[in-house]
């Protein structure tokens, strides 16, 4: 079973599942902010490459609340499939019809819980013979033990885990695009030690400048 | 060894194995509030959708203490299986009886300790041919270390670790079902911050009918 | 500035200020389990010694969402004082009208956040003669770095810190009393380790018989 | 030494020391994000209340770094006081002489590090009569040990440690004025759990509103 | 309120109190091994140096437990005090009897729960112009938010707290007397990883002899 | 690789490797008590079964240091062999051939650090046949990413992780022999509040028995 | 996919990619100074080894920064490769050539992000028939959560994850060589612990001669 | 007791105490690295400033080994003062001769353990009337309880707790001095991320500076 496959920005589709704010509160494994500046930066690579991206929220109208609007926002493009009480948004026909219809063999899978609306359609998509990469730090779970338990499963079943710097710097192969400016903002924003490394270089770059 | 299988209500037996007070103590990867009531949420599903359960207890007229009294208050329809000493519940007669009695081939395992009372009857069902999932935060060990190592074990051994809310949605499928309602008081026992979420939901739902 | 005085539950009063499910969610020093447990607790033990219990909210029609309902299901007593958006509950007339009322000089101080609801009122009582017990885990902060930092602004004020357990035993004086049990029951829901030493003990205690 | 005093718009100085990029990557007793969030937010309330704020840096144009645009972004009134070398700013004439300037005697203070450039001019003014409120949250220092170990010298000289969140809600007051939304809006940027209870307010809000 | 006191062996009397078996399993800011070791040693010391000590335990018939038995096998000079049900030991006229009986004026105080077994008696001695050191890691409390608000709550009353190993050294003073090597083995329990500095010593030291 | 194989006490050997006083130094993943309590418990349940036992250690007259005594104290039958210097024990043919005599298949292998004395030869076992568990909390690594890294190497190559009390356990299979108290005490030096449960346990017993 | 491989010094390959002072600051699984202490001793093994050494830098005169110099510091044979802003190393041909005319066939990788300039090249390297090995703690990732995730990622691929201590202990091979001093000197710098151990040595060691 | 004193290189002494191989293995609450380099640049800053360093050890022939070797080699100047036994320095008569002779009446004092040995003399020297400043983190203690608990007895008894980076730039005061660069210098031994921000800081001057 070794999976040595790699990510490229036209065979894949990205599918955003459940990141709403009731959902957000449950969450453990990870701090709020760091989880939506993640789930963020993949809809901003999405928005580059052109990715088709597809979200869905479980309940909008009652506790679990609406869809964190940031995705929509940055990927305007994103397709968003409502479902009808189903918890496996795999078990919707009409999610499985839009991921058919980006024609991609590859997903790439984000979403609140991670050990419920990550899992379930990743391991249903493996057995209809996708490739999944669940992109654990832009999922959330109620615990540490939680999230570590499901890792655990998702590997069992051939699900490749995989970090949302992992996902991006996959897609974005180079620094030598016209792009890559892009790429480095939506980095400063998951790593915030890296914007203050930005700042830090461009003002002893001016620095250097004005000294010669 | 790709395991993609899911879980459906009619398919599955739940075991709970050494839930004692006595042992309890012994817990320290998961906060004794949290197992408990991890616990009883996976008694109270089994309920909903009667699924059979079987409870066993180690010497629980010795220091291990006596079994958690809401399993069986919360799913009435528990089988207790007394054991005559056995630490590897599969070795007592009794308990495999009425595991097969059960007719499912898919079992759910909960217990204290992890890396006893859990691994041990998983390996042995594994090995006779039934899937096992190992409900990892209904279960404590000693350490995180240990459980951390008996995760590794499980998972070299074909058992599918799962967390308790993984198991819970993939029973209860949708909730466009009549019982949604006892699955979502269920869920917010195990996640105290889902009980409040619900809690602001109901009130500005209220706020918002009362304003128009 | 020594301060070595004791709580009797004759010279005391209560005040829960802000425990709503919508600020429940922006606390990350303790875990909402036990931080509502604890309040809970103290709401028992007021209502078991006839303790005056004062409840207030801020903005319980927004988004901070509705007081928990457990401080009035088990202190029956308890007089919930509106606010008109004063954040420092001591600059509502009403609510320190509340207190004057209970004649009490001793307060009892919890509420969500720490830095905040339980910080201003605190501080505003001290500065008015009134000795006041901060209850630090039955209230909440946004991170353990803003509650340590409030804990020293606290007691640099003179406001005294304690712990909820600290609160009750100080109260209840004795186990020689009719009321033992109650306690004993209160302790348990904000130890759930001590509810298994219980659970336990009992069931020890039978075996122990039985043998004779 | 019991200080029972309080913060009031028009009574306060806000002096941010430090909060350079270079720097912000030595600290490590709380995330960047938080640190820089919490910042931000203390400039925005400051330019809705027009406190006065000044702002200084070390060696800007080295390692340290520049300083973070944020605070003069939000508080386009904000004063830069450079300085020539000294680390405790209380050092630097032209700094003493801009806090005078604004006639305040009460001062709130956040820096990096908060041993260094926090303690230093906190002790200075205390030793010269101000009242002093050190921000542990919006400060940063290189590990727990130290700000813990920063903590109590603050305490023994008097200094009062605060919170970002207690200062500006003892800034707002109140939530019955104008400006409440613009102080929400602060306060969910520091707290990212209450963004998203916000957001749930408002759809369920809305669903209720629809019910009706 | 500044605390320059020293502890001397001939001027203390050891405290402990309540160190049950069935209060150990509520304690969480300290690891039940560490902390029943920092208690045998307190009384191996009391017992070299021949210092009062008087215990008393809480319900030892109930669900607390029996009292650790180490603290008599190894100080059996220990007075046992037994209450009637009071939980501030201070409120039982035999205990202070008993602690008046000792003549001396310095108390060192350890127990379970800190903030209730230690907290109550230690500041009940204060206001009778006892001295009293609190050992803060030869006692436990249900959490690290607890204990912190117990430490402060102490400072503030001026019970002076204390760590195990500076209470034994304090006393020891000097390793040039004939007990030096019972006080090292004292040690050696409470710091693990000094035991095997003192095994790498004998066999490095036998290794250079042999070498000579 | 699904490995479901189960250990007997008459068909492993237990080796101990490198638990030297110098190295635990290093160790950071797991305290030195519980370590040095685990490595303990496995000798006396090896000496209780009979099960050979091989201890080594890497330059015993050098800074590593000498083994842990209590080895050879609670297991007398165990068999020491000397290195001439080889990091991998199972590179020393003396080590090979001592593991070779006992005939066993099935190797239960603990010993610091996990990365280096417990992962080479386990990996060399497994590629000449036998079936190798590594007892993870019966040996030591220098940090929890270390020890992380290394249970994902070993279950790669098929060494099965596993705890202290799963050894004993499946080694133990029931209460109902005449070795169960032996076994019972083993465990409580593992478990520390195991063992305050058992003195709970006996005197809860007498009081009810006194009680009838 | 049993993995029982081992490393022999004529038989690998290192490469060491992007250690760079600006990537640095993101790094949150690891405190700097152990990860760079870890990546300076394989420098030095490789040195004494003469393994070859590969290194390379993303962007080194953009915000990322410099190489961190102790690399070629230590092992002057390093060969450095520049990339032409290709973010996976085995896309630049000058850097996959560079390995190949090393003419070997197991590649020990080391870099930061492990997620990222970790994982790609191992990947790439494992599909084209290298044995990698992915040196966890030589490496650092953003968060605790991604280096987990990236840990199960390698093992799916078949990448073998292994600590530095695994790898240099793995080549050293024995004590009982001349460089034995020269592998311990490194070992004590990546184990500060191991370094007080040796001092604590050398002057027991004295004593004791000098006693005889 | 307000403390508002300030430290300048001309009034000061520093006392480090006991800082020996075998004792660093015994703490907790700092990592052995950190902790040494701390000392280590307290040694260097005293030799820039020629502040008087006085070193101790406890029974450095005995299990407690050798003084770190560092502090008199960058500070050459140091003088040693063996004790003869005596816990607590300020016992000895030679040190507190030595403190004397240095004509300071402010102390910095940093030691291993931090409850004993800088605790002791610490409070011994306040009570002689001088100005003393507690290193917290250039000192250690077996566990994090224990430096707590410490750092309040400190606070009461007017020891001023301090962190090595606040002592340092208390003493170097200013940036525009000869000296600024052997500061920097030393600064990035206690904070790597800081020595990471320096490299890149000239790395994008130059860059800056070829830009032009």
């Amino acid at each position: 079973m070794s999976v040595v496959t790699r990510i490229n920005s036209d065979d894949v589709a990205i599918l955003l599942i459940d990141h709403q704010s009731g959902l957000f509160q449950t969450v453990k494994d990870i701090d709020v902010t760091s989880l939506r500046n993640n789930v963020t930066t993949l809809a901003k690579i999405a928005a580059i490459e052109n990715i088709p991206v597809i979200t869905t929220a479980s309940e909008p109208n009652g506790p679990n609340g609406p869809l964190m609007p940031e995705i929509h926002k940055y990927a305007p493009h994103a397709v968003y499939v409502p479902r009808n009480g189903e918890i496996n948004s795999w078990d919707t026909p009409a999610f499985v019809e839009a991921v058919k219809k980006t024609g991609k063999k590859k997903l790439i899978i984000g979403g609140v819980l991670t050990s419920v609306c990550v899992a379930f359609p990743s391991i249903s998509a493996v057995s209809e013979g996708y490739e999944v990469f669940a992109v654990i730090d832009a999922s959330g779970d109620m615990s540490t033990l939680s999230s570590q338990a499901t890792i655990a499963r998702l590997s069992l079943a051939g699900v490749i885990p995989i970090s949302t710097t992992g996902v991006c710097s996959e897609i974005q192969k180079t620094w030598n695009r016209p792009e890559a400016l892009q790429f480095a903002e939506a980095y400063s924003t998951v790593m915030p030690n890296y914007q203050a490394v930005i700042e830090s270089f461009l003002k002893a770059e001016t620095v250097g400048s004005s000294k010669k």
